[in-house]
């Protein structure tokens, strides 16, 4: 079968054709319809140090897809032939304190598709079935593809209450991007997307549906924050950027009493004022990892088959596998909201 | 000045002149603009047992206002003449466990505005500083006149989480129907209401935007509610009939796991099946009376300021003081919303 | 092997020699060391209209229990041959939405082991890998062979918050008993038991600790209450006797604003002065149900192993299973905390 | 009156004969009977950069004291001359978000008494009512002294769920200390302290009852912590250090999924691997400051008075106002629980 594949240590992938993959007992075999690149494909497409710390080569790449059940391992119950389904790559362990107390998506000895197993840019992918969620014809194989990087969104956003608060995302990726309409549709009554892209904040304005957006390389975020919340302060703040200064506005644009949800990854330790920003003001701190397993798939299969949410304009780019490299430069360029591949 | 009175035990209201009331230290005096109609008004006008057990006429009613601040108390600090004010007409003792510990919308020895003391169906009304509630002046007069009933519906929506969640509501009077959009706007991706009016009914499924409505005279409200929900039942249920049949449809229609939020008021003890319909299905069951204070204030003004929530066709009539024999008349029928009443 | 069986229809159970159950690829076969009686099995030794309803014999009871792994399926991976093990007895079907987000103590479809399947009573069980809980050596078998109705109470108690609260807890069975030491231990400054029985009592207020024991059939237990709490009421009232005056007395002793967690099973409908007793005091009802998993397994586990909680001297009566019949007649007494049965 | 005040900028406290406190019309004169002094009375003391900035001499200090209500203002309503009290000296201003949304001890405007007014060392104190707490008989004046602190630490513990957790407590200076036995009462089942005086953890260990101590000048503490917690990560880490290594520790100390509580303040910015210690791990960061109105009160007044908590101990010197040099230095030296200073 085809698959973009990580062959050897260093920058780059191929295009290459490979073996199916073997079904275990309780395995699922999927036909890939679609896929996403998500940010950490990049990555390891630049081999950098986490990569090369991370990922033992040869590896087909890829977490975010669907596609149509063709075959099912003799243990399979819950899962049929023919079944349209995504699936959570974070496969937990089902055995540590984490996966016996419904946190599996924090769970200690993860192993993510794509990252240390095999993954889903391939014709096939190999799942076992307790990772599956079935998907209705309704929601389209685009959108159906990016549940993974959508269900990361949806958990940020929901990670505490939102109806009724004023909202900042900072960091207008597209997982930022796609925070706007659902923080909306959670009834956050004030959105306000920070980036330093012109493409993205235009994005962020326009469809996504911000409030507000701010261009943080043209405006102090924090004197638009203090304008937009009249110097009350954002009731929450979703940090999605990783960098130093974004997470530090994070927490000075919270209000006293507020909520943090850090998604975005910073690359080495980072300075905070921890005594003004979080003790005295009395905030709370949310560490955000995957999504919840499953609730986080039902709210967003909710979200979006009801209409609430469209995320169909995130979609920006869309090729084939063979042209993973084009798709990995605009990826860098930042001038796109989601890239999809598709096997054929 | 003008007022509604009970002025003795039996059925029907008077409009008459008063005395002017006497400002306390920490008090507050506001010419109201607009008033509107509770259920509660309408008991004390047919002087149910309820009414004639708490009510002590002579009596000014009304508990749901706007206005202007006109003079203050010289203690009163927070509130200056000219501001454009509602009430938290609940008025809480501020000494009981409750209400030092967060919840004075509880207090255990609360005295409400219109019922245990003189109210706003008046050319001028006197509150405590401390229950007034400063309104921004693009909150129209009418919708700023009805901040407690929306508050009601705010509360009972928000009482649990509501984002990603199907919602069914039982009893589209006011609050009813103030619910349904503020479910939509607070995240639930399906509200279906459930009412035995026509009038009603389709004032949720038109103006309020219910995705399904019911009407419980001809449809079985559990089959509807099974069919809806794929036989998972409701996450959450909002219970604002009162009615018996409603309360025990409201624990069998909401899914193991649910929430089912009482707001409605029975005349008398219901008959539950409690350990199938609670118990073993492991629901969460919460009371709610009132509005938080000032929580449930806040989130009303910024989902109404936000424009995310439009209750203007929720008023279905406005007119004088002097005609509220017919406004009560017109409440009786159930074929209306909201009913304000203008002091000129 | 041996085997304590409801061999038919009506009351009565027989112990007798059936064959030793077949290992599903998933499944792990126990050596039984000690069981637990539950009040549902004596409901089924009687045959009461549930039981009727319910049970297909011929089948094996029990479900408290402890034992060792002799042999385990071929596709079993988390557990061994050796391990001291017990299991949660709600088998879960790992499919419907609550299993799917993290409550599979209130699945739609569960299996209880020793109702739905053959049980404990008997040399061996055989369970499937997921259900099994790892026991420490120093937990005594006896206590180990318990954990599931002091998961009951675990749950029941840690339902909400307890630490700095007034507890009160009605129906001193052996899980009411059980819960007054977790309270306590759980940060209770008050913890009150309700019951009738005169034996019951004595173990609530001696080996159990309680600070107050009311026998609710010679003392008003609302006065009594009221006078506990200096009127405030109970901050948390647990409901473990499922009688209505037990469940109306609940809602009345608790505060506004209190918790109430009903694990007892009333026969029939109850009828609750809703309005008054739940709405209008803003209180939290919830339905509790079987333990989480495994959450409520772990707090176990903790509390137990620290020595924070005794609960041997909860165990009265210790039998063979050939005495089941005496067993059952000490269970229907009352005179009893928990009666344990031995294989051999 | 006799009074401990900080009379001119620079080191140093003078004992002086002050003006009697004038009386508003809402506040309530106290005559003192014991205080206690915090860390916060040190660094006004010894006039660091933080006391520089904030405090307007002359100004005298305190804000941990008991007392008898002597006289009361004329709008008072709710205090009488002869209650025996202490009081919340974080005085809100009832008007801000946080105030007028149930989470006055993050008030945006709060005035600090003893920092920015007048406080209780001295013969007066005069107190706004609604800041007053009213104590039992029963309670001796030196903890009701040092409810405040007590306060401190039962508001980090109970910050979140605590019962059948494991917790690590970093910092054992008086309020780490009293946090030990809170927690140990609220269910912990397994408390380590972490500090670097002996002379410190020999009370942790010792009175305070600590199940471990661990001296971080000489163990590593995250091997010590690994190792108590069998390689998962305590549940709940409370950081009272304020040291930049505490601070990291605690986040390499707690489990996935688990709460870190801060209320220790570091004197700059503290670098954090955010990343692998707060996003992937999914923790619960809480900043926490001062103690809730009243909730807090309430809960660390039934813990001492129903004596599940001992908190006696603590107290380790006792002397009088024109000691006060003598007590900052014991304070310097660490070597001191609480340091107590009565009026006479």
């Amino acid at each position: 079968m085809k698959a973009i594949v990580k062959s050897e240590p260093g920058p780059g992938l191929e295009v290459l054709s490979v073996k199916e993959p073997k079904l275990g007992s309780r395995d699922v075999l999927i036909k890939v319809r679609v896929t996403g690149i998500c940010g950490t494909d990049l990555h390891i497409y630049n081999w950098d140090e986490w990569s090369a710390n991370r990922v033992k080569p040869p590896l087909i790449l890829g977490h975010e897809f669907c596609g149509d059940v063709v075959e099912i391992g003799p243990e399979v119950t819950k899962v049929a032939v023919g079944d349209y389904v995504s699936a959570e790559c974070h496969m937990a362990c089902e055995q540590c304190y984490q996966c016996k107390t419904g946190q599996p998506h924090i769970c200690s000895n993860v192993k993510v598709c794509g990252i240390d197993r095999h993954g889903a840019y391939a014709t096939y992918v190999s799942i076992p079935e307790q990772f599956i969620w079935k998907l209705a014809d309704d929601i389209s194989p685009e959108i159906a593809a990016i549940f993974d990087p959508i269900g990361n969104a949806v958990y940020t956003v929901l990670s505490g209450d939102v109806a009724g608060t004023t909202v900042g995302i900072i960091g207008c990726g597209p997982i930022g991007l796609a925070a706007i309409p659902i923080a909306r549709a959670s009834g956050a009554t004030c959105v306000t997307g920070f980036d330093i892209s012109d493409y993205r904040l235009k994005m962020a304005e326009g469809a996504m549906g911000a409030d507000y957006v701010i261009d943080s390389s043209k405006v102090d975020p924090l004197t638009a924050a203090k304008d937009i919340t009249k110097s009350v302060g954002f009731d929450v703040v979703l940090e999605m950027s990783g960098h130093p200064s974004g997470i530090n506005n994070a927490f000075k644009m919270v209000r006293a009493g507020g909520r943090v949800s850090l998604l975005g990854l910073p690359k080495s330790a980072v300075s905070v004022d921890l005594a003004n920003d979080i003790v005295l003001k009395g905030i709370t701190v949310l560490g955000i990892h995957g999504r919840r397993m499953f609730d986080t798939w039902y709210q967003t299969t909710r979200m979006i088959q009801s209409g609430r949410v469209d995320l169909t304009p995130l979609i920006t780019h869309q090729m084939k596998f063979e042209e993973v490299d084009k798709a990995m430069e605009i990826m860098s360029s930042g001038r796109c909201g989601k890239v999809l591949l598709h096997p054929e």
